[in-house]
């Protein structure tokens, strides 16, 4: 059952471009640790996930970023973690220590999302992610990726897809050169 | 056969990008009422969609959307309806209250659409959104999408990509630099 | 064989996003007429295909573009064609009246794509095409889209697919901006 | 075996658009030689890989790109190779002879790809493309694509995946501006 809904929304990241190659990853939390994608598996392939506990060594297997895993769970009431590299939220991430989505389903789920940094795999990254995590649903690393916590592993991957759509509008909207748009003439054709 | 007909055109809009997450929705007209997809479902994995009818309280577990969607049937001639949240057609709406297709399907299936705006979830916006489609199988609400009406949910689709098309191609067409391009000799080799 | 051909290919087609919607068609030849995709249905679930004689009335459920289909026979030796909508060959369209790929498989198969125009339906257009067909295996019709032949319905498509390649090579590199990219001091290590 | 899993990683290129049409190729290194995708057969159907001794005449039916393969297998110590078509990668490469990947992944796992150019299908490319991967997992060929190389077929893909995630990261950072996005006053409300 865990599997198989892990599964089921890893296949829905990868369809939709938000983790491609064998990157990207999530967890659900179990009493006294969670579930986690294992090392290097795909996330539309996860096979059976490993259990890491809340304390103590992390099990060679597991996801290199269970670290920060961990730390989420241990500073937040996520049920739930989705990591993901969506294109268009790192672009931006560069350039900005928050982003303000302008479309109409951003700014209902995620009016504010913080950009954060730190070099990846360490514990100080991981305390700044979660302690992000403890006032938005989602957090953006700068030049890495996202995570998202939920209920349920589908909020998490709802939230994640919808940081990316804003940040593709936002992106796009950015780009418009109105300007360069074909008008018509009074009688209604198209023209230059 | 109306819950297997909803899905087979919530998987194509999925598929082509028309609706990430869970957003997005569709119904189909019957007597006294129509038939809604679950709120918080998947527009590709519907599951059996939800009778809301024309009068009296919307049930709960239906689209969140229910009161635009009954507005558009009290309005129109509409048979099935199909919202979804295509990214060209949001970037675009920024910047205009009507979009003039240049390519020629845009041309042929929607040769002018209005851009409406309202605050969601408000009657206001419903009356605006079907008043709208009163002239014109499709309308986009700016800064979140699109709603198209159609004598079946095919129809209803089938414009709702045309639309994506269409804003893609004037989106994509603003953006040409022809004197980016390279060009040739006079013996045919590319140079720049 | 030749339906599930056709579906074979049509699926490929979609998937790519060479066509969406219920756009696009193609056909096979026959001894005294053409198969082609009939009126409305999908490019990825096609059905079964329609007869189209080479001469006389074209049967009602046959592909509103029929009378192209059958001049480009009339003219060419063409086995199968391919019509598609992809965006960036419509894109660039709109700018020249011919194509020059600057990427590799783009000069190796199609290093010169002309662009024609004409109102669609009209057997004028469809005379254009075919005469462009006769010098290159695919042609762009302004605004519309492209045509393209082969020996079979395979070799139609994989040009098909390689002249948006090429057009998609040709958009983004004048895209490039460069200047804006990061650089690493003589330590290696990434700075603006 | 050998077929199915590259068929598996086959579908995973096409599927993520790192080769369209029937173009991309892949292999894995076997005593005496190597198995390399039929000619003109498509990445994500491969059928039966075709043997190509490490000496002597390559079979007509080996994809036309196996005298690369053959080089790279004797100068290096790849197990596998994945060529593949990347839009962004190869609209980059005209740019540099050098690609800096500046998001987290691509400069853990490739932090300088070289760009190499050359006749395609002369001894002269292969020579090159083989010298270059023996100092970097990745090469690419300016105009034309990716050579990547890996202990698996997995762990060419995920190269190839990587980069090409790196060079649309490179891209759309380089398009943002930053100056075109929408604000927020004291009060939180968006506005331009």
């Amino acid at each position: 059952m865990r599997d198989s809904e892990a599964e089921r929304i890893g296949r829905r990241l990868h369809k939709e471009g938000l983790a491609s190659g064998n990157f990207g990853n999530l967890s659900v939390r179990d009493e006294a640790g969670f579930y986690i994608k294992r090392r290097n598996a795909y996330l539309d392939m996860p096979g059976a996930l490993v259990f890491v506990p809340q304390n103590g060594p992390v099990p060679v297997d597991a996801s290199r970023e269970s670290i920060v895993h961990r730390e989420i769970y241990q500073n937040t009431s996520a049920k739930a973690i989705v990591h993901a590299h969506p294109s268009y939220a790192i672009a931006l991430s560069y350039f900005c220590d928050e982003i303000t989505p302008y479309d109409y389903e951003g700014e209902m789920l995620c009016p504010r999302v913080r950009v954060v940094e730190g070099a990846s795999g360490t514990r100080d990254l991981a305390r700044t992610v979660a302690s992000a995590l403890r006032s938005s649903p989602v957090v953006i690393v700068r030049g890495h990726g996202t995570f998202a916590i939920g209920a349920t592993l589908d909020e998490a991957y709802v939230i994640t897809s919808t940081v990316e759509h804003a940040c593709r509008i936002l992106f796009l909207r950015s780009q418009v050169k109105i300007e360069g748009f074909p008008t018509r003439d009074s009688a209604g054709f198209p023209r230059d």
